[in-house]
């Protein structure tokens, strides 16, 4: 019988370090932090990587796995706290320098409509990456989608009735001076931003509400960019930001698309 | 050395046949015709499948691939003519009962601006399935994507200024009584039956004219398949259809959703 | 100022009733049971949907959402059996003579290593369809993907070492005779179908395990199938089946599909 | 009549600039060029961006498609080297600084069989990216997917037989010291890198062969993208590369990945 040898630390000669290497694409249950409720259940994707150096031929795949379950044991679930400390395992289990971790899930708010006050439940992708380096400080990035209704300024100028309007989605990254601020806030001040927020449900009221509010507030998606950067900049909580805008214009089949990326610390 | 015997050949004594075997996702250069120009090329997703009689273990993989090889020979390129012979050649290559052919493909026209008259290039999702029978007839069903604009008749009614208004797609598919039509008739007959119909290049003017065309022909998702329904049970081309339509609501997060499909022949 | 009338129960006379209207991708927070450990939680993308008579112009759209938050309340989580409430809900907010559900879920599933026997999370996406009639019985559908190791019995026999061997995907649908039977005696009877099954944690004598297990249990995707066919018929909790097989070949850049359907009532 | 007022000259006053902004998602026709047969047609999705100056309120979205289409006509096909005067055109049209242009596309090469010789066709996906500067010089990085098997070396060494191996998609990006070489040249050094090379049709002898050809070449991820990093570091071609390679582990529901990023002018 062969024996089990462990070819992964065997010498490999091709002098050649790997920036990035791990798995990808794992399903996990997860327990988020909620501002309404203290916490939600719902399930992330996610990515485990690290640095490999010259010398070694291969990684240890099943560690980054493992890690992912020590993590996770106990009430069985992942929170975002021991995901914070989902770098460091990952250095200290396979003696690397620096660990990537990103964890996708949908996050759940109850929305009340603007009239009725009837509550619907809304979701947002949310994205945590967390870089870090052995005995350095890690990077923390938080990136969230807000679906949200715009209307075009030029249209509504020209037109002898109404607007075309669409569904957009901005989708915002940020880092953190210092400690993280709620989903919830970030996802008002996107929504703020737009030409109306989305709701889950609307009653007749409700959705006259949201037609006249956008007709209102016309945003290209410049303007949308631009306002979310104004939100960004105009907070403390921020180091850096990126936001990008796609709508998925109601009169082409193409969709229109801005983007500002901005550090904060200079 | 081991011998490359023909395993697929050898006996099965489940007792089960297989109603569908084969290949999916073969990528291939097409291509088909047009009522401008004669003829595009674009490229096809292929799905190429027949029924495998319970005495057999297997079928003959690469055999799927040749058929296509073998009517996309010459100038080397697929075109619907020979896409409509695949079925059979399956049949002949494969000792099959019934044969299953997908086809799916970006169809492109350009088109006219409404006020300007710039020409833009529109993309349709375009899909033939083939169905044929050993010693019987074939059916041919087509199916297109074509996205539209959809505006909210309640929001219209009810609301102080405009309507909202987003992307659709109409998803439409047709079994023809006779020889085919042109699929730039299909598409021409299903957007007259929205709000507006989608265009690549609008200038100014054009953006004006779409907008107030939008706003004076609102149709709910429930309209616009039955607009749909009543155009094509008034024509005499099509033996079945369904037609579907999903609304991309720009006040929500979710989509609006209707299906019609009925057979013409009783 | 417009009056917010109801342009949904106006009268139409197109003269065409719509076999299905309603809301599409709807995701929410949903609690299934589990055999493990009574329930788990998870996020379901969700479609609901009703008939619609021809004389009525339109359906009112956010009852469908109303009906999902009635059932979601108290824990505010959906979870298995308020979902099969749901058709009949609908079919009285609505007024509906059928009603049609889907719920879409990944469910996860601690599994033990095969010989170390390390625990690692497996998940697995599930889809429940439920359709309804007033005054009728309702219809119970559950969809389970199982991804799973394939290995070719052809290229086995024929090759020096070894064989090509890949990873497919089993999606498998079944009705019930009477009461539906655990999601987990679902995968438990399709992995054993396969080559292989698949584990999320393996160490490296479980990587000798699988590996040698797999070379002994080839199996075309035909083969997969009709396995899975043969397990099907041989137990008695089941009313109709659909087994499809897709494997993404590591030889092609295509996969290898395969399907069965059968009533099992007659 | 209101006037057609051009509102996205109109003069902002927030003061902030925006990154990109254009449209994107726009699919359109395409001839590339072939070394085989000097040119093939394929379907390309498109997107174009410009940078905006901060006094200005908005871009004009309709001559990002204008120049798309004035750089298509004639034969009324984009082809590569109207495709790579796009950021030029775009930066006169726009009044820009700078542009982005994005044309991602399958691209089709027959790739005989290793033993029978039979000639089959393989699909890629290719994206050119182009990003220029108003006066200074553009960047062209162009990037391929190239599918590939690749066979676990720790399995090899453990099992009793065999190798647990599966498809792996290796995106290689690459910017070039001179003129770019061919999309076919790059293929060939990829897949020389992996276990065995893709095809999409095999005879049994072939069938025989590749299984053979993986079991003598077992790769890890890390060292397929050694294997790249070290035949592009080889040739003189390149100025920066960034290889990935992701494994659909056929004992895992989750995949394997390494990334090598270099820039080769220091």
């Amino acid at each position: 019988m062969k024996n089990l040898k462990d070819m992964q630390n065997e010498r490999d000669t091709r002098c050649i370090s790997i920036d990035r290497v791990g798995v990808r694409g794992v399903r996990f249950p997860i327990v988020v932090s909620d501002k309404a409720n203290r916490t939600q259940n719902t399930v992330a994707t996610v990515a485990l990587m690290v640095d490999l150096p010259q010398e070694y031929k291969g990684t240890h795949m099943s560690r980054f796995v493992e890690a992912l379950h020590d993590e996770g044991e106990g009430p069985r679930r992942l929170n975002i706290h021991t995901a914070l400390r989902l770098p460091n395992r990952l250095l200290e289990k396979l003696s690397a320098q620096r660990a990537h971790v990103e964890i996708a899930f949908p996050f759940f708010r109850l929305k009340k409509a603007p009239v009725s006050g009837m509550e619907g439940m809304m979701d947002y992708d949310v994205r945590f990456v967390i870089d870090a380096e052995r005995g350095g400080k890690s990077q923390f990035t938080l990136t969230i989608k807000v679906p949200v209704t715009t209307l075009c300024p030029c249209s509504k100028a020209m037109s002898t009735h109404g607007a075309h309007n669409q569904r957009g989605i901005v989708t915002y990254s940020v880092r953190f001076v210092g400690p993280p601020i709620w989903i919830e806030d970030l996802i008002d001040m996107i929504e703020e931003c737009a030409s109306c927020s989305l709701y889950s449900i609307l009653k007749r009221p409700d959705e006259k509400f949201v037609t006249d509010h956008a007709y209102e507030h016309p945003v290209f998606v410049e303007d949308l960019v631009r306002n979310v950067a104004v939100a960004t900049e105009n907070h403390t909580a921020f180091s850096w930001y990126r936001v990008e805008a796609e709508n998925f214009e109601s009169i082409h089949n193409h969709n229109a698309y801005a983007c500002i990326e901005r550090s904060l610390t200079d």
